[in-house]
């Protein structure tokens, strides 16, 4: 076990700590880049109230509203011209992961030079941002974790491929996490949601070095938290108890604390942005139908590893040294889950066919790929796997 | 739940990082004051790679040896005079606990107007540090987490009080964690700090406020590791896997990630403290002696609370509603677990009789009390109470 750590972004959590918003962006700077997605931010008081606490605290705001799911590099670009032409020197992103993953990258590409698209994993003159305008995240669902983590997904949608970039100078300055603002999140994204949490942590489990207990812990500690809280805050969503703990589960499933020393790949995502780009399909939704069919697929090759999961999360026995019934039924009992609580578990329930299985290993492969061409995990899977899993998902 | 984090520490971690710490200290600083302990780090090789380590990377030493267990004031301000003569811009802690805390305590010396004493917690007038040079940290034990928390537990030798300070510019700003550094520890020793960073969890676990399950996860997850690594590092001290789990369990206990939320007070502790500014015991030992009376104590109040304990870590089945049994039997079960990697768990073996309870516990309020007078906790403690504990122990 050999890594080094830090996050230095500064959590402010709980109910009621938007109304701090405009004194934690104070500190960042004079006039903030406030960027918002499609509209549900204003059609309840959130946006209002943002905008109020940062002019309260002396803090003057431009608008980038409309950032779509599954956010795409023009509208990275857009964000980016409207912050430089209006002098902005803060960037505030108050929506979901689509919304602070495009905040991110904007202030990202204020200071990088030549195509932005080249921050991204898998392209060939791959260059990394050094510098980034700091940036403040306000979710307002509990899924992707990017309020506290260095990384952003983005959608290139000349090339239909979705990338990401993970680095230091994107971990936002500060995030203010409020629980209240998910109350208002329907059933589905909420569901949605607390897959994206999960499939956070199992993809380290999953797909980490051996030798990492403590860490193993930690995501069974997420697992099992959002498998306690998660049904409530799905059956009422006015639940802010409910609300906090999956909110809060969720900050942590992707922060790097959970995955620290794992240097795990994360080749469920892998696979998922590649359906994603091509359909409009929620994130969340998207894994809960890849993770099960990858998971009987890995479980093929490392039943042990899939047996303990079963065992700690389900109470299951394993039946050492054969694992694999154990292992199996661990699976089962995981999908069966993401179905109580509304996840779809098909590509046909998210109204994706058989048509493309190829072209999104394909995709999958160029983004992600070692050194054989294979896409990184445990195992690691060639297009024909990628291939097998998916039509084991239809 | 409503709290703020941010731990700004840089974490390297690993065997052989020792090799980097020129690197990490260059960063910020070219004259390091070099605190140490004893001379353990003199009689292997440790401090004579660390000062190499530091010359190569151009990084000037002076040095501040003799740092004693239980660290006093005076050789705090020992210290800070000599960072202050010899112009030393950055301090590196190379040492256990007491090593770390006492140079925290000098590089905030170096900034502080009167005595520093005053910013101790209990004190009528007490006053945070606000500055600090920067500090860098080496731990050659696994036991306190001051490697990356911004707390320092220091004895005022005058009036035989040993007290703490928690503040932001007291935070490392590296924590260079290179387990092969505590394959030299003895096993007793060893056994302490195992001791220690199960006690910093089982603190937050009991003390902390309702509603913070994804914490309880994650500090069982830390007791876990600690039962299922430690006696193998206790057993085979050059067991460098085992070394390396329990070094990271340690880092991880007091980092404040476990107690992230909990507003926890740390009653155990407070007691201990008072043990060893009296006699010159290990802290985990002292530890190792009050936590188990003292959860006896405070599972008349709350035996839900130890039933869970003993049920998520010892597998035990709590008969509801009476989790009286369980939770004395997990209690149980927890000494026996101390007692079977080597540390004592009545004060009679540490040398400590019955003469002067009244003494420690008067002490332990004198550091930490709540408006009633009483020591913060779940339950709040009396004088008596206190005593109660201690003659438990006997």
């Amino acid at each position: 076990m050999k890594f080094e750590f830090l996050n230095p972004t500064h959590l402010v959590f709980g109910a009621g700590s938007l109304s701090r918003l405009g004194e934690v962006v104070r500190a960042y700077g004079k006039k903030a880049l406030l960027v918002t997605g499609g509209g549900s931010v204003r059609r309840n008081d959130t946006f209002d109230r943002a905008v109020s606490s940062l002019k309260a605290a002396g803090v003057a705001v431009a608008e980038c509203s409309g950032i779509e799911p599954n956010p795409r590099l023009s509208t990275v670009l857009r964000g980016a011209g409207i912050a430089r032409s209006e002098g902005c020197d803060v960037v505030v992103a108050l929506g979901g992961g689509s919304v602070m993953d495009a905040a991110k990258a904007m202030a990202a590409t204020l200071f990088y030079e030549g195509d932005p698209w080249n921050m991204m994993t898998g392209q060939k003159n791959r260059r990394l941002p050094e510098k980034a305008l700091p940036v403040v995240t306000v979710p307002t669902l509990a899924a992707t974790g990017s309020e506290m983590n260095g990384g952003a997904v983005i959608t290139n949608e000349k090339t239909t491929l979705k990338s990401f970039v993970t680095a230091g100078c994107l971990y936002p300055r500060a995030a203010v996490v409020d629980p209240e603002l998910t109350l208002s999140v329907p059933p589905d994204q909420t569901a949605f949601g607390i897959c994206d949490l999960m499939t956070h942590v199992t993809e380290s489990y999953f797909n980490g070095v051996d030798g990492t207990p403590l860490q193993d812990r930690f995501a069974e500690g997420v697992i099992h938290t959002a498998m306690e809280w998660g049904p409530r805050a799905v059956s009422d969503g006015r639940d802010i108890k409910a609300r906090a703990q999956v909110q809060w589960a969720s900050v942590v499933a992707l922060n790097g604390w959970v995955q620290i020393g794992t240097l795990a790949p994360y080749p469920v995502h892998m696979i998922e942005h590649s359906l994603s780009a091509h359909h409009d399909i929620a994130h969340g939704a998207g894994l809960a139908v890849v993770n099960p069919a990858w998971m009987r697929f890995a479980a093929r090759t490392r039943p042990e590893r899939f047996a303990q999961f079963a065992e700690r999360i389900f109470g299951l026995s394993p039946q050492r040294p054969d694992d694999s019934e154990a292992a199996a039924q661990g699976i089962d009992r995981f999908e069966a889950f993401l179905r109580s609580i509304g996840c779809p578990t098909c590509l046909s329930e998210v109204g994706i066919g058989k048509a493309l299985l190829e072209r999104y290993a394909k995709d999958t492969l160029l983004v992600a790929h070692d050194a054989d061409g294979r896409l990184p995990g445990r195992p690691s899977m060639s297009e024909a796997d990628i291939v097998e899993v998916l039509r084991s998902a239809l």
